[in-house]
């Protein structure tokens, strides 16, 4: 197994040494594998220039798995398009070919007070949003911004294939296949033809999928029915700009981002995974930051990319044992429980390993 | 004061009959208005063949201001693109030039229980969203779904130019203003040209409103931030695709979407009203919508467009005596308050006038 670790900016480099080091204690369960790091975002045009160099993305197309921190910080903000440091990850995303990505929503016993939501409507949360994350309005030819009739217009493409649909959809008819067999399909077909075709082709590919039931919503009734009634859903698919918002904002309905990990898959499984949450400069470097994210994606990658569903569970467990055990970084923290760094906090799920 | 009535379908015309209840209650105040009403959405096809007559167009277009009802429904969701009920409502938006839509999301007090956010982070909400509305993905070109390389690819553009940017900004700049001075534009510049354009023109605009603080959000962080705490918002201006998708989950945030109202004005504050919430065909024509929104939109219709400040009192002075009176339509019944059907809810609000 050989792993491309990415620390990026921000908290990035700090919660990704808990990471590996939970990766490493799982070497003596006979688990074999390589690690060789790399920089993307900011610090990687610092030092090169670019936010997505070369040699970045050859040890990420040599590696079966990436593992991600976080990118971007205000210092790089006022620099051209092409340099600012989320170009890398959607340069990274498009290059590896990465369109299946999965955001966990899941509210944890321990942490229900974290949500806005009254804990009746968010107790047992557990939605799987599944994102388009290659095509849409994302990538999408023509745009830009030119001078027309004398003024500055700005112009972007929203457009998906068939094809893209189609692969998109079976990972989540499948995802849905694993648990409750119900999917939700998000889109805007009454307004835009491109999400009608969306709608057409998950109709179509339900024809394979008798065991699942496919239902469809429009984005912005979607964004209102998350907040009304989350536990409503169970897996969420959507294309790349709809979902963005809306794995955010389900992200946010369990109160503790800081808690959730994420991953985007090609078509053989291999995979990119981080942390749901940004790269928080206002806490980088200070040893504040929770760990339990990365080191969550660390679970899914032992998953979903090494099909090592034991040890992933190894991990689920442990991370669930240090909440049981009180332990919480400042982003979780409520009176009654233990405050914890990030070191302390990665010391405490590899004991509980 | 000419007005065109246009109640639509399915409790849209129950609504309407209140709202104009409360209008004629205010004849005998002085205000001297005509109505005419006209039909949109699913009954213009029943009847027309199309969800906008010219007929109707035409008298909307006579009138100093237009209510609404509602449009759409089940038995119309199967026909073809150009002629379901949601085609009259962007129809009528885009002939009128209606491109200033504007979204309150308040929180009556007696109605705090309804949301499902813990009260101490909705209690006194209240967010003006503007929405651009007759630009954006909603009406740009190209558009369409066609074959290309064997296959069905569906599109859409997103566009604005500078001077559609500028005019709804101004709109928001000014109602900041008139309330907290705080504007928070929303957009996704760090990945949509369209939208860097949005922001860039956003902020040479700030320099005619040196009083109103501008800050700047991207669109998957304003999904959470709603979430995590609404109450950090004043005033939110936003594209017509975005905006779809926040004021909705802006306005869920209440819990009492039957509520809302909005407004959708042109450049000399013409003005369409109506409210936020749907036809809702399940409990159409059974006499239990709740009025409320359309009745408060009768009060924005008087505030934007005919400048009377202190009838639109009135009517919201009315409706928050039937409130704190204990009347609730079902939608926002709790035990302790008396359930009422719509007509009673209209008297109500006549009585309390
Ligand atoms: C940083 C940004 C380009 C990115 C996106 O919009 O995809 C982020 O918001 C995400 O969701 O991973
Ligand atoms: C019915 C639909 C076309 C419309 C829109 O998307 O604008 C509605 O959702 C709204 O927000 O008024």
């Amino acid at each position: 197994m050989k792993i491309c670790v990415l620390p990026g900016d921000g908290i990035g480099p700090e919660i990704m040494a808990q990471a590996v080091r939970v990766l490493e204690a799982l070497r003596t369960d006979g688990l074999a594998f390589e690690i060789e790091e790399a920089k993307i975002g900011g610090c990687a045009v610092d030092a090169d220039g670019v936010p997505l160099p070369e040699s970045t993305l050859a040890l990420a197309r040599a590696a079966d798995a990436v593992l991600l921190g976080a990118v971007g910080g205000p210092q790089w903000d006022a620099l051209p398009r092409e340099q600012r440091p989320e170009r890398g990850l959607l340069g990274i995303r498009k290059a590896l070919n990465l369109f299946g990505n999965l955001r966990p929503a899941i509210l944890y016993p321990e942490l229900a007070n974290a949500s806005s939501l009254k804990p009746e409507l968010v107790a047992g949360l557990d939605i799987m949003i599944v994102r388009e994350l290659t095509g849409d309005i994302y990538f999408g030819q023509p745009r830009g911004i030119e001078s027309r009739d004398g003024e500055r217009v700005g112009f972007n493409t929203m457009i998906y294939s068939e094809s893209e649909i189609r692969r998109i959809g079976k990972v989540a008819f499948d995802i849905a296949r694993k648990r409750n067999r119900k999917l939700c399909s998000v889109d805007k077909m009454n307004v835009l033809e491109c999400t009608q075709l969306w709608r057409d082709v998950m109709i179509e590919l339900s024809a394979d999928y008798p065991d699942v039931e496919l239902s469809h919503m429009l984005v912005d009734n979607a964004a209102m029915q998350l907040v009304k009634n989350p536990k409503q859903f169970d897996v969420v698919v959507t294309g790349n700009m709809f979902g963005d918002i809306l794995s955010d904002e389900a992200a946010m309905l369990t109160g503790s981002i800081g808690m959730l990990p994420s991953a985007s898959l090609d078509e053989n499984n291999k995979g990119m995974y981080e942390p749901s949450h940004g790269s928080a400069p206002d806490i980088a470097g200070k040893g504040l930051a929770n760990p339990l994210a990365t080191i969550l994606s660390v679970a899914m990658m032992l998953r979903y990319t090494f099909n090592q569903e034991a040890a992933a569970v190894r991990i689920e467990k442990a991370v669930k044992k240090v909440l049981a055990d009180g332990l919480r970084t400042g982003d979780i923290y409520e009176p009654g429980t233990r405050k914890v760094g990030t070191i302390d906090m990665g010391d405490a799920v590899v004991a509980a390993l």
